[in-house]
């Protein structure tokens, strides 16, 4: 009669907890900001600094002075107040929490509305303000109110080129943009064990795009493969008849290539219905599809030939980058055309690294396809690595079921 | 009795003279304005598009939607246009030129300063403004007044760390910041036959800093290879008793790695001299010293050890990006905590890629440490590669000789 959310957090769902945070992380834009209210509050130095991360990712390597002085002033206290500090180049904060940091039944906490990624892992996951976070070093701990939980189950195994982002279209779909709101998700079912660990990071990724503070999967045996590699021992996590709120299916094998439109992200269509759209630019990369297995599935597609259109792609992490390089793929990349950013959120945000210009049409393997967010004007279509890599080559969206 | 600059613009010194140009290039922040000016003088399709390039360097991946939409409009035009056309991540425009484009004796315009790189094929290569640029692309030719000509003897081989960056601050700091004002120079004597292409390039590249309208190598064996490998026949150049107007020497056995400290790029000094400087960044890169072999040189001496202060490298190009992955210096690059930036110009002019808050101190291989240029009220350190990578793994200024 426990939801993972509720053993994690214990307590009922409604209830207001108190709790001790595992991790706490913010990043060069947010960290600004929770410097500022930290400082403001009467802080000095942390109170665990052990389990609190800074990581720049959002404007990195800086863009202009500002940018740069706030990040020399959020750096000096970083390495002064002997926080995990991450510079410009280590990659996307909530890729580099999943590459060793972050472990099954935490309470993760980050300045940043993505941070239920980590929910991949069995860990209650969840973004905070960047004031909270302040509060947050300043004590060690925050409050949570015990979300109620929205069971989405995963029958069968996903096919050909379909792949975890186009689940995650497919239940912000069914979902709504709202329809989690302050709930929880649990990601469960064959469908779900059978993902490998960059699948579960993306479809928990996607958790706030239904509104949702979490989106869990529970740690088995994939997890525990996963952290073993990185030398950390974890435990399996078992369902104890969780209640939950409402629940809905997806059939992975019937699913088929998808894409959210302009300008929301519960837009979800199979990717035919807009085949032909021409494009400006092609991105992949962002916490969602930056992994080094998104980018070994748009390398296979792309290999040996040519894009036909500019194609930006940044790497989640260093980690990432340097495996690409050594087994050879951003090798491909390179030579199909593609222009390679700094390890980082590249232009996701719209702030960097290839904003689109008024008029101009956009496909990303990102989160958002907001209004204006990454370009004034612009327009974003969202899909999976291997939708990029097809329609890349084509100029055009395509499917990579006709590539 | 003939300057190579008066042979090749057929003309005597001081005369002025009309020429068609072989090659004429901007980049996307002057080939905006050029555009501009194009379009207001009436112009609709260039005169010869073949001979022009627009190489997108300066801010890419475009940074806002300000910058997308001038780069959208530019590219639009280059397209129906028929220019050659380089996107995005395809590299610095001097660069992209010297790989395979520009050949000895002919007469190459850039709209951007350092189009005198070029003069190390032996072309007369020179920067010209947007407005120029425009009645370039509507009447294909353009005047010049031939300069008369410096000599920069060059003596000795280079050895050690010490490398062609050395040599072009040495010759910077002798002739002065406005020593060669509009005037060419002309690299001689077996200390510039014994420069490979990529340190020509660094020493041509530099021309400018002293006010010399360009800086030409005589073609020669060392040529002749270089473009053989990119399947370009050319021939020897030969002096005919040129009358200089002014001579100095340099030894190159006897030079040691050398520094221009802020904010003059004249200010030349052995880099002892400031040894034990505190480092904020560290900058490899640049249409100076972004090439391969400067690469090379810089991970040769981070390979298996990891940086004290954040570096940022940027390849000067997809070729150079291309090589440094296949040959595996990328990665030693990586491993030793370098974040890589896509081909291009990086944080070189102060507007992308890792500009300096206040008060911060960078050394940098570009060729420009002006007040303010790389970020508002910060100080900049010119080096060589080699030198930067000594200091990167020291935190602070240190010779490649006491590394």
């Amino acid at each position: 009669m426990t939801t993972l959310s509720e053993k994690i957090l214990g307590g009922k769902e409604g209830s207001f907890v108190d709790r001790k945070v595992d991790r706490a992380f913010a990043h060069d834009g947010t960290g600004v900001l929770a410097l500022d209210s930290f400082r403001k509050m009467g802080g000095v130095k942390p109170e665990n600094p052990g389990k609190i991360s800074i990581i720049y990712d959002h404007i990195t390597p800086a863009n202009n002075s500002t940018t740069a002085e706030l990040q020399h002033e959020l750096r000096d206290f970083s390495k002064s107040a002997g926080v995990n500090f991450y510079d410009i180049g280590c990659g996307i904060c909530h890729q580099v929490m999943s590459e060793g940091v972050c472990r099954p039944g935490e309470i993760v906490v980050g300045a940043d509305s993505h941070t239920c990624t980590l929910g991949a892992f069995g860990a209650f996951a969840t973004g905070v303000g960047a004031t909270d976070m302040a509060a947050i070093w300043e004590t060690g701990e925050t409050w949570f109110k015990v979300p109620e939980t929205i069971r989405v189950n995963l029958e069968g195994k996903l096919t050909g080129h379909t792949e975890a982002k186009d689940a995650a279209l497919e239940y912000i779909r069914m979902l709504g943009m709202d329809g989690a709101s302050y709930m929880a998700l649990e990601f469960t079912g064959e469908g779900a064990e059978s993902l490998p660990m960059e699948g579960r990071l993306t479809m928990s990724n996607m958790a706030i795009e239904a509104g949702a503070k979490a989106g869990l999967f529970y740690s088995d045996k994939v997890t525990a493969e996963y952290l073993a590699h990185l030398g950390i021992e974890s435990e399996r996590q078992n369902a104890e008849n969780p209640s939950y709120a409402k629940e809905i299916d997806i059939d992975l094998g019937i699913l088929s290539p998808m894409l959210a439109v302009p300008h929301r992200v519960d837009t979800g269509v199979p990717v035919e219905k807009y085949a032909g759209t021409a494009l400006d630019q092609v991105f992949v990369g962002t916490c969602t599809n930056g992994r080094y297995e998104d980018l070994k599935r748009f390398a296979d597609i792309v290999r040996g030939r040519t894009v036909k259109v500019r194609t930006v792609v940044v790497p989640a992490s260093k980690s990432v980058l340097e495996k690409a390089v050594s087994t050879g793929i951003l090798l491909d990349i390179i030579r199909a055309g593609c222009a390679v950013g700094t390890p980082g959120c590249g232009p996701c945000l719209g702030m960097h690294m290839g904003v689109l210009g008024e008029g101009e049409v956009g496909l990303s393997t990102a989160n958002r396809n907001f209004k204006n967010r990454m370009g004034v004007g612009a327009e974003y279509y969202l899909c999976s690595p291997s939708t990029a890599a097809a329609s890349a080559l084509a100029g055009e969206i395509r499917s990579p079921e006709e590539n």
